[in-house]
């Protein structure tokens, strides 16, 4: 990469499109942020996420452009850089990186956002030499990136990582992909809110009902733990129940993968991060097996925000990488490998 | 590999050692069976292993050996060819490949034999075109091998794949390694018979008390297998329940690893294969996502007890291979990659 490129990367989630615009130093030279709602009606998906980029190179000053990569939810088709499915936003096969491609005329990658925010986390971090990486995103629903032998893991579907769908408790609750007991149904942040409107609704929070009444949308993750932090125990109690099973989950994961490192983010880790590094230790020292579990370090990523747009431009940058060591025109389309 | 070549594997068990020679066509050319009990006693386990390697050898018509591949129950070291600790063997820190580097002067190899079983039915499988392969072997305890990118999986501390010791049950029952609710302490053929010990303690399986009495040491799994096929439902609900779960725990692999193969193997497969199969199919319709099951293989290996020794002749040809290929000495004692 020489001192005078760019490279784009793009997050697009379920409230927010972010793009970062990076030069060859790595440092993030521009962001811009767009909302993401309201596209089912008038906007176009495609139109509002080029003029995210847009907005965002020109911040940077309008440098060459080399390459974008783009995180979206799963699952995505890598290999043919299509988006097969976000129910959250209402897509089915949205061919993401031939739109870019075309409108840019720059190579475009695509990888799934949390196997982006575990591999921007692993590698601007401080244990970028851990060969093996799990990434594990608690929020409305909790997101899993793999890394093995410094690769992100796909799998034969391209969707591997659904660790939110690990099945943790048989005949359990029943879970937003419609079976039961899964992880996600246990511990997401809609368990967490179902378990405290329960509380609400029998009257047992006073600090929530006066926070919010009962209109249980205005409890965002930062007044959970506002709450917790007022002393609401049964608030804790709930919270540090899903963390635990969010633990016993990554101890399935060390038992199976033997990582050296995991990589916590997402929502519920930014706002109530002290309760789940607590109750993750603990499930972890319960759960995995002591020869695999001993050197494996635990920690909260750093990235915040930018994680999945900075995992990204690293994706696209190792893929460009790529192309010119092995001279292939073939791998614009990358398979993230 | 030459015409007048063979390779030498061995499968080292906790209760057999089975030593293996193949030629350049990779046909068992011949066969060497040991018992390995006693070995706390009076036998040395270096000098039994050797013994049983000699005299397949000698089977062959003592033909050139260029090499020899090990599977030992885990945790193994593949690295510095050590065998960490077998409880059931009563080994700690054995330097198996050193020993048999030594004695025979050529190439040694370790893996684990779970490892190395999944291997073996994998590459010499009908679907070798697999790149991502989940082998699950319930018996005694239940081992896992996982193969992602068509390399085995060994993590950082060497032993992945403790698929066992996943936690399916929150304060479930005891296991063997101390902890909870593992698939062991719900699935195993221990678990099996602690649930069959009851039904003879309560009086409720006729047909097994006049075959064994209250000596459960007496029930094996092909006695278990006669049970069901005599119409004793209360058996056969015992081992479908373990089965189920075994099913539960491969649709978890499935949702977190997305493989193409999952092979079963091991005691319990053998002698109830039509049960375990019925019911990991119907767990894994329930338990893992329509996209990552789709086009999932689930099949029962082919190769019954030689699946781990020709595992070992697999590993040692692929490492000789590797070898030859970038003429790099140090990796006598490979890691498995």
């Amino acid at each position: 990469m020489k001192s005078d490129e760019c490279i784009v990367g793009i997050d697009i989630g379920g409230t927010k499109i972010l793009s970062v615009v990076v030069n060859n130093k790595f440092e993030i030279v521009s962001r811009c942020r767009k909302k993401t709602k309201g596209w089912a009606k008038d906007i176009k998906p495609a139109e509002r996420i080029i003029e995210t980029i847009e907005e965002s190179i020109q911040k940077a000053g309008s440098p060459k452009i080399i390459g974008i990569g783009v995180g979206a939810p799963g699952p995505v088709d890598t290999k043919n850089g299509i988006i097969i499915n976000t129910p959250n936003l209402g897509w089915k096969d949205f061919a993401i990186v031939d739109i870019l491609m075309e409108h840019f005329s720059v190579p475009v990658f695509l990888d799934n956002d949390v196997n982006l925010g575990t591999y921007a986390e692993w590698l601007l971090g401080n244990n970028k030499d851990a060969k093996h990486v799990v990434g594990v995103f608690p929020g409305t629903g909790i997101g899993g990136g793999l890394i093995i032998n410094r690769k992100i893991v796909h799998g034969a579907s391209g969707g591997a990582g659904e660790i939110g769908h690990m099945t943790m408790q048989i005949d359990g609750p029943l879970c937003g992909c419609g079976k039961r007991g899964c992880l996600e149904a246990l511990a997401s942040r809609i368990a967490i809110m179902k378990e405290i409107s329960a509380l609400i609704l029998r009257g047992e929070s006073e600090y929530l009902y006066e926070k919010v009444g009962t209109d249980i949308s205005k409890i965002r993750s930062s007044i959970i733990a506002e709450v917790i932090e007022n002393g609401e125990k049964k608030v804790e109690n709930i919270v540090r129940k899903a963390a635990y099973l969010t633990g016993v989950a990554i101890a399935n994961l060390i038992n199976i993968l033997s990582p050296e490192l995991v990589i916590l983010g997402g929502g519920l880790i930014e706002a109530l991060g002290k309760i789940y590094e607590e109750e993750i230790q603990k499930a972890v020292k319960e759960h995995a097996m002591p020869f695999l579990r001993k050197k494996v370090i635990i920690e909260i990523g750093k990235l915040g925000d930018d994680a999945v747009a900075l995992g990204s431009t690293l994706l696209c940058l190792r893929k460009l990488e790529k192309i010119k060591e092995f001279g292939n025109e073939n791998v614009n389309k990358g398979d993230g490998k």
